[in-house]
This record gives C-alpha cells, sequence and structure tokens, in this order.
C-alpha cells in the first residue's frame, strides 16, 4: 500500500464475464452491465460515483475470459481488499480475477494496444450442454478448416476493415492492424469435463484474431464471412476481394454474439 | 431399419445434461426431471406412455456428459431420425447424443457393469463465471494433490461403503467394487475458453471414480472426505478406518450436487 489516506488510488481490473443476459460492457438506460455492476459496487466501497473505463465494450451476450477495465478511488484501499470486495458485491456471473495498483495516467482502453478475440463454433449435429452458450451452432456440413485457415491468413495485416463494420458506425477511420487470425480445433480431452466424451457429436472450431482495435461487430461479421468459407460458399481468396469492395454487403453474416469471448488485452 | 410396422424397437440412449435446475434424472411429483423430459417426448412420438429406465439416477444438480437410458418403441422408427426427434423435443441442457437399436432384453440400469463419475473441485479464490455451475469451490487453502490421490487410492477394491452411504437408504448390500480412484489436475488449455486464461485464479481438481454400482451420495461424501484430507485434516491412511468403521458420521461432509458429473456407463 503506497500513499496515505486522502491519495487517490488507480487501480488495473481483470475481469471475467458469462455475458449471457447481460446488456453487454457499457452501461444501458435499461439491463445489466459488466459497467453499471462495477460501478454500482464501487459507489458502495467509495461513498461516491467510480467512473469504469473497459479495454473492450463488449456487446450483449458476449463473454470475456480477459477484459480489462481502470478506475481512480479515493478510499485507501489495497488491491487483494479490493478484489475481495467487489468479488463479494457482484453476481457469480461476473468475477474479479486480478487488480493491481497501476499509475494514476493508466487508462484501460486508451492505453490499450491489442486485443485478442475467439469466435467459437460447434461444428456438429448435437451442442454439449454445457458448452451451449459459449458456442454457435453451425450443425453441417463439416466445416473445411484448412480453407477457413486460408481465409483468416488473408486477414492479417493492416487493411481497410470497413465492410466488416456494422452500418451505421461513427469512427475517425476503418484501419486496423491484425496482428494474427488463426483458425483452430480446441482440444476437447481437457476441458474439464465441459464439451463431454470424445465427441462424436462434433468439433469446437476456434478463430482467434488479434488486432490493435476493432470496429463494431467486427469479428463477428470476419466469423461469420469464415464461416460461410468453410462451407465452401465463397472461396478463401473472396476475403481479399471483400476487403477491397469495403462495402458491408459484400462480407457474410455476423455471427451470433454468444460465441464471441474476449479473451485478453495487451498494454 | 429391422423389422416391419408393429414389431417392438429396443434403443440404448446415450445422454448429457446440465443438472442445474433440474431435479435430477428420476421423475417426481414436481419440477423437472430428465427421465420426465424424456417420457414425455416419446409419448408425443409413440402415442402412448413408454418407460425410460436410466443406468445411473442421478440426484438433483448432478451432470451427465454419458448417461445412458433404454426404452422400447411400437413405431416403426430409426435410430437417427428418433435422436433427431427427441432433440427437437428436449430443451437445450438436455440432449441426446447417440441412439443405437439393442436387443429387446436389453435394460440400461440391469445391464450396467460399471459406470464413471467425476467429482470436479474449483480450488482457488475466484471461480470462472463459465464454469461456475460444474465445479464445488474449496477456496483455500491449496488443496494437498498428493495425500488426496494416496487417498482415493485406499478406495479402490471391493469394500464395504456403507460409512459413505447417505442416512436412511435401504439396499440389499453396500459392498461395491470401485475398479479405479483417481485424483487429477485438469488441463485447462484445451478448454474452449471456459476455464480462461492462464488460470492464476485457481486449479480445477478432478476426483474420477469408477465402480460396478454406487451407493447414494456415494461419490459425493467420498469427494467430500478427500478435499478435507486434502486439505490436511484428516491423513489419507484415515480412508482405510472410515471404510472399516461402516458409520457414515466418520466420513467426511457430503459435497454438493453441482460439482457431479456421470461421465460413463460400460456395459
Amino acid at each position: 500500500m503506497n500513499g496515505g489516506a486522502g491519495t487517490m488510488r488507480t487501480f488495473r481490473l481483470t475481469l471475467a464475464y458469462d455475458g449471457t443476459g447481460l446488456v453487454g460492457w457499457q452501461r444501458q438506460p435499461t439491463g445489466t452491465s459488466v459497467q453499471g455492476l462495477l460501478e454500482d459496487a464501487l459507489a458502495t466501497l467509495d461513498g461516491r460515483v467510480v467512473p469504469v473505463a473497459g479495454a473492450g465494450r463488449t456487446d450483449a451476450g458476449v463473454h470475456a475470459l480477459g477484459q480489462v477495465a481502470s478506475l481512480t478511488m479515493l478510499r485507501d484501499i489495497d488491491a487483494a481488499t479490493l478484489r475481495r470486495a467487489l468479488n463479494f458485491h457482484l453476481p457469480p456471473p461476473v468475477r474479479v480475477l486480478d487488480v493491481a495498483p497501476v499509475d494514476a495516467s493508466f487508462h484501460a482502453r486508451f492505453n490499450a494496444r491489442s486485443k485478442t478475440y475467439r469466435y467459437q463454433v460447434w461444428n456438429g449435429h448435437v451442442v454439449p450442454p454445457m458448452l451451449r452458450s459459449y458456442v454457435w451452432h453451425v450443425a453441417a456440413p463439416d466445416l473445411d478448416l484448412e480453407v477457413m485457415q486460408r481465409g483468416a491468413r488473408a486477414l492479417e495485416g493492416l487493411h481497410d476493415f470497413a465492410a466488416f463494420q456494422s452500418v451505421g458506425s461513427d469512427v475517425l477511420t476503418t484501419e486496423r492492424r491484425v496482428l494474427s487470425s488463426r483458425v483452430h480445433l480446441a482440444d476437447m480431452s481437457g476441458s474439464g469435463g465441459m464439451a463431454g466424451l470424445d465427441s462424436s457429436a462434433g468439433r469446437l472450431v476456434c478463430y482467434e484474431v488479434t488486432a490493435d482495435g476493432f470496429l463494431r461487430h467486427m469479428v463477428r461479421s470476419m466469423a461469420g464471412t469464415l464461416v460461410e468459407i468453410g462451407q465452401r460458399r465463397y472461396p478463401p481468396d473472396r476475403l481479399t476481394a471483400i476487403l477491397e469492395s469495403k462495402q458491408r454487403p459484400q462480407a457474410g453474416r455476423t455471427a451470433p454474439a454468444h460465441g464471441l469471448v474476449l479473451v485478453k488485452v495487451m498494454f
């Protein structure tokens, strides 16, 4: 514990949440948001409104394993106590994994250098019950992972991602740098019993993408397009043409929110 | 499809379910049971009451990855159609993974030679949100896996498990043969994003046990005792003394239902 009473303390929070039933990261007029839950819990601890900034503004239904948030408190409180107090106030679907004291200038959104998202697709006839809230069910046909992988790689690099942005977005630039864009099969053996057996019922296909920033619905529209490529509706080099078109209707459908997970934020 | 219309068909079903909110396998006067859901779905398909036998009568809140059930239908229906029709009628927490035609004499409970259960303990300060319905939270101290493993091994073999049976049970014999009784750490790397990150937040400790039969609450009271051994409240050789006592109060607490998973049934 550095500093005496009266000194402001800035903290970096690492959070995991099950987005099922939440309206997303950002506080909304109605519904339960992660930001709202955190700010309500902090208000009881600090006796005042404590604004919380999140690195990624996840949409309704999107999950997180490593969301990062920043906030500044007036109260003299150490990191371990803050973590325990927040987890006491928060509902079990939202957990604070870690709290670390940081420099007062730290801001989770402005200082984030890159983020990793994973999109999870269950490819098979029957969705394992314990995975049902975390995967998009694409029953048939068997996805061609090789062409999906080729398509995913074509998204790496500095591109204008306007074609993968939801209509009506308002940002200064639609250029983003994708550092890594890969498709892999999840190994189910170590899943702690969640996926079930040897799974003749299907495969968990994961699309994992790291970028310096994301446009609205960018991962979900890339995932939707990659699934259509895996279903051989488009050839994988179609992705380059979609990027060049800069037109949203050229890309595939926006995959549903509940298959998306914010995995990690890098600073 | 063998046989013509009018021939009775017996099927073996392999089922997975999320036991959260269910009253267990067996039909009860109130609440939703797996047996009740299946029988209601089958009644609409067969136009009559179709009794379903389950290999393991899992308690309220207990999950399954590989429950097995048997039933006989009058209607001329093939296995794949029956699986699709049942999954159409059942809610997403209950899924039929596989349907196979079997000999008319097959009975899921009487023909089961052994069953494997897994008990899942989250040992750490913070429970990952996506695992919260499937683990017992044992926050501290760090469980000593080596003494738990020694304790688990002491349960293998043919023993009188009366000390691990819930009070008020009524069975012919309390002798059971435990074929395998092991403690292991789940590998979280391949968990398809469910457990989260590298998990400084904790470890998933699994107790997996295979036996030719189980007494009521037997796995849960063995898991509760093993956790107390892992917390160094008892030495591991205490298990032998508990078995010999044949007295339920000698064993540890009954671990909660939602950490238990019926993994597999062998015939």
